[in-house]
């Protein structure tokens, strides 16, 4: 099973619920699974893996025990003085302490941007807390479901900066520069699972506890590893291709892309078996 | 009157049902107006027709019969070996292959962007079966209303390749790339009247069959063509144009275009007529 | 206090409701609050001057009177031959015709373009008639909130022309170019506050009068200004550069950003209070 | 022979001086090779063909006569009353005058595009008079010779517009947008073979007369066509791709483009070839 | 005459050498001409001025005395603690420091930016030291003449900051980001006149002193104000406007700029002018 | 000393021939420095390490012996059947044949992004054979000398293939979409010193053999060693990002960057020292 070949990763449970479905689960229930400084590379490591391994099509990523997806940064650490997050960078000279926080603003950016770039589609389940970086990596993610109970928040401005790690980039991205987006994003306030399906944030808000959640991600999951992966796989790099360009430009972009996919064997196995009314199954990717 | 002067489209049926405006009807209702070959050309020669007719202000376009808007691609007729869409080019090179294919999709995506550069404002009226190049079709349009039993499907998925002549560059444009967006497009799965209102696919959905929802459109088209063409034009021109660009780009491209445009005469007319409460009429274009 | 030096605008009443906060209403109800020649420059010189004002931090921007936040362009003004907006140059020649009328139209937007830029959130709050500028206006801010008895209109294609002084670069990145945003742009409908909520142009719609909606206008500035104005002046600027970028541009714009702003007190300030669950307070910006 | 199937072009010689090289002379040298009304269409109809023609490779472009590549446009023809290009229109209202003025370059445009979007490499062969359209067609080449006696001039100043068929578009795409690019384009002065040298619009200045110019570009022609048309081809899309793009889209764009290009059997064949010192053949693209 | 209307600009003189011209000289040469803050303002408002002064149709942009045209920034002055350019802006936090600079370096930039957004074409005459500022300045005219003894400079390196008024971002699009651009950058080494024309950044190096100099830059102001203005004011326009945007849009925005300008009288007038070989004569712009 | 903390790299020779400055040494003379697989790791590794030490103000890269930069990729070694590079990938599908070959694609260009993200400025030393891979690289670099002797060659096309590592997305930023630059990598054709300083690839040819180009290259290498680092490397930043967008957004980004780094002490030594004609010091960055 290929998720026994995974990076190490002991702050993430990683376990495949179905064929070709891996369920990431942030493993740090204690502290609401709120992230400190090694859990960034074990993300990082699984998502390079993951994205590769052909004997994974859909992934899903939740958060461990009943109170919450993340709640972010774990700022107590962070404010440790040992920590080298955000604490002095043992220089004096505002240029030099500028050109190192940049370097880990860029590094931390770079896990979240690996989770956007991972190959294959990417949902995020999200339930209680999801503050913070909860924003920051669901809205690197594909497709967000929520439980009722879901508590969000874009808390950045609370401790005093504007989220650097991809909120900031990627929410109007997913849900428009609304005036809810700026609202929420300029005042840190919590919204509801209600607010986050009604602007577009989720797709589906499920009743019931976390495990409902999970079925229902499953399920999705489940649907999704039945296509042909060289269909699914493009559909989502070209829609991430598509944003911030020109239409002229995602099309000429497709048709490149396509000029080298529609050469797949899949195509015909799922044009036939559509015909034939029988389930395809298609070679690993 | 100018219908009689549009090339001739066989697969689809033209009328005017009101002055200026002008209603294209796909016309393959036994095959669930499912595009073949000669329906792309036909379709691409009535759209750059109508875009500078001057007797022409607004275009509707429906399906004919009671079941679909269209089907999408007719799959059986373009698995046919004798079709040159995605079956064997004749190359054996992988590369020579590509080549053919990319020109291929390139001209395919050129009849769906003949639809998206019409001059005119476009209206889709969408009923029944609004699958896969349904999508790409009516995401060219300015505007979709829709029958409650329209049941929407980016099919593209499920005949094994990423959608290619328009909906993945068009779809994040009308609805943003929304969690809903991603799952639509990664599943195939078919979403409601509903789900396409509560994600600003379509701006109205309209209760009764196929005849309430031309008359919706028609109303819509009606008032649409008593406004001031080089208002009307100008305003689609622009807001286009302001997609994937920045702000302070459109902000410059707009001040270009009225430069030219607000010489018109149907400037005066239009205050006047409005300050009189009167119904000003205007100059064809 | 800060207000008392802000430059002259006669056509708007400037107060501060509380600390930190400023309100600025269009004062001209007899009209509407309808624009006319001299309510531009004021209005930006207002902007300009409460952008880089250290003691505001948030700015709610309303209208005078119960019925209108703005009716737009004052067009009996605007239609006035001594006027220099729309009617005659003194030149014959259109394209000297044209020069002069870009050189106005680039002017205009500037005004509105300052409010957009402006650092400090704004927060327009909506009531009665919001048409043409209104909306012009209100799309250049951050966040709309608006009474249950709001009716907006883009207005201007009934009066002949293409919006040009904003609405059309920006409702796209508002509301996104969905078939709503196209069909109240290209027939000048009005539409409700229900309408404006379900198409995410407001963040909230308040039920009651005019007073009802600044106060809640009122307690979203209070919140805001309690937050540090480094990290709530950094997220205004980054969502709006995002806009019409790449993720990647953006990712990188953040962290040059940041590399200068994480080096505030602000950070730590915030972080400490927020573990002690205290109330920080922050130098002026 | 395939120029035997090219579209009918009379004021155009097209030759095949050898194999898969095809030479399009312009042939009006009384009128110094000037453009009127049918040449357009011609020219369009010529590069449309070719691009995709198998057994082209290399395209040479140049002017019959002694005198010109090409004069431009032909003024005289284009004042006369019945030409439709610059004259009136029929309209007497400015904006709608505008909107004709606005196709009518668009088509001409797409005239010049159609060169610069051929598939195949492009010659461009300058001798004599290569005024106005002279500089916009020979821009949307990709290689560019002269001999020693020609006269370059972006003439469009001189007839009181701004060039809009594409030099100002393309030239700072091919010598930057410099001193001498501003200097010529704002005044109309005639540039010698010297000063194009200099400022790299042309890469040989070949001595002699007209017959020179010619074999030299043939021998250029003749070389391109020895490699694989896969390779040439995809490298001329890519560079032309790269322009007012960033980096990284191009690398990105590159990637996905070679991804179907080098499954092609002419990489091995290539190197097979180069080890062995052998001269490759390569199957018709 | 137009230049007495011009605002107060006491470090500058300004002259009317002949009709349509105006020449702008930067005149504190006891300093090498060099920058301090009453300058900034003054140049501000002449380019302003000039930009939209009908009588003004091309502008020379010069340095007073034998030696510079401008030395750069005057160091001795900025570093003065009572300017507020680069000294301490009375805040310690460094957040707070971080805006007031990009206030301030916003603010200088956009006093260049209003030299390169003037309307009429713009030539600058460099002799002796023409470093730093000398840079940025000339950088953002639209064509450059040195004389033989002009020593250039891009000195910002050598008082420890990234040139932030205008070279980095000019000089790559003048000269593109050629191994000269990034190594007289990177340097602050100084370079000839005759550099200077190898490397495409002055198109012109005339030979003898000052006075030559100038008379060669009125020469071709002269030929410059022959010309329509709508002519050459849209091509520079456009020209400026093609940086950093891909071709197609390019086009697009030349046809609709083109859209209003063609309906100039000038064209008429131009063609006829020219087919009777008679000097025509324009009207103001 | 910081080299002996480099990651080890045996096919290249790392020395430190002065303060501040390192020279990277292809060493695979026998082999003409042709790259193979380890080589291009090795590479990754060194500009990883050296972008962020602190001991490095400038990077000299060069190839060993006396008649190679780089002959470019190893094509024997690719040709191999065990090579993963460009043989079978062990997959029949097209599709997947495509999707491997864009994951190696991508890796590889990554190696040469890293060369050009380095944050200390690359000074490429050419000599004898730079083919292929030897144009990506020093494409990649921020200076260009070479040697007389120098043949340049953009190979790719020779063995079948659009190069795809860098130079197609690179060589139009460096030198213009010129005549030339098409030419070159169109034909492969061999080019000279005089015509690599003719385009403006190189910015010095060096008279003599290896030993004098690599002198020349340190004596630039020593004076950028001298400078600010804050300056050298904010400078290097800003023009990399200024290509590809527009000069508005280019300007903004360089007050963001500058915001930061104007407080560095180095603006106060830098100013004080040139004003008191010594020789500053800087902190390590």
């Amino acid at each position: 099973m290929s998720i026994d070949k995974a990076p190490k990763a002991p702050h993430f449970n990683i376990t495949s619920p179905a064929p070709y479905v891996v369920h990431i689960e942030i493993n740090r229930p204690a502290k609401l699974n709120a992230f400190y400084n090694p859990m960034w590379y074990e993300l990082k490591g699984l998502f390079d893996f993951f994205s590769h391994d052909p004997e994974t099509r859909a992934i899903l990523i939740s958060g461990a025990g009943d109170r919450a997806f993340t709640a972010g940064l774990d700022v107590q650490a962070a404010s440790d003085p040992s920590s080298s997050a955000l604490s002095s960078t043992g220089h004096s000279d505002a240029s030099r302490k500028a050109t190192h926080l940049r370097r880990h603003i860029l590094e931390l950016q770079d896990v979240i941007s690996t989770v956007a770039r991972c190959e294959k589609p990417t949902i995020a389940l999200l339930h209680g807390y999801t503050y913070g970086l909860g924003i920051d990596l669901s809205s690197a993610c594909d497709i967000r479901f929520c439980a009722t109970d879901t508590k969000f928040c874009v808390k950045e401005v609370d401790i005093g900066l504007a989220a650097d790690v991809g909120t900031l980039s990627r929410l109007p991205k997913v849900i428009g520069l609304t005036s809810f987006c700026k609202e929420v994003c300029l005042t840190a306030r919590p919204f509801s699972a209600d607010e986050a399906f009604h602007n577009n944030f989720v797709s589906k808000v499920v009743s019931g506890g976390k495990g409902q959640l999970v079925e229902a991600g499953l399920e999705l999951a489940k649907l999704i590893v039945t296509k042909s992966p060289v269909a699914v796989q493009g559909t989502k790099n070209i829609l991430d291709a598509a944003w911030g360009r020109t239409v002229e430009d995602s099309l000429n972009y497709t048709a490149v892309w396509n000029a080298g996919m529609l050469q797949s064997s899949d195509v015909e196995r799922a044009m036939l078996s559509g015909l034939r009314r029988k389930t395809p199954t298609f070679e690993k990717l």
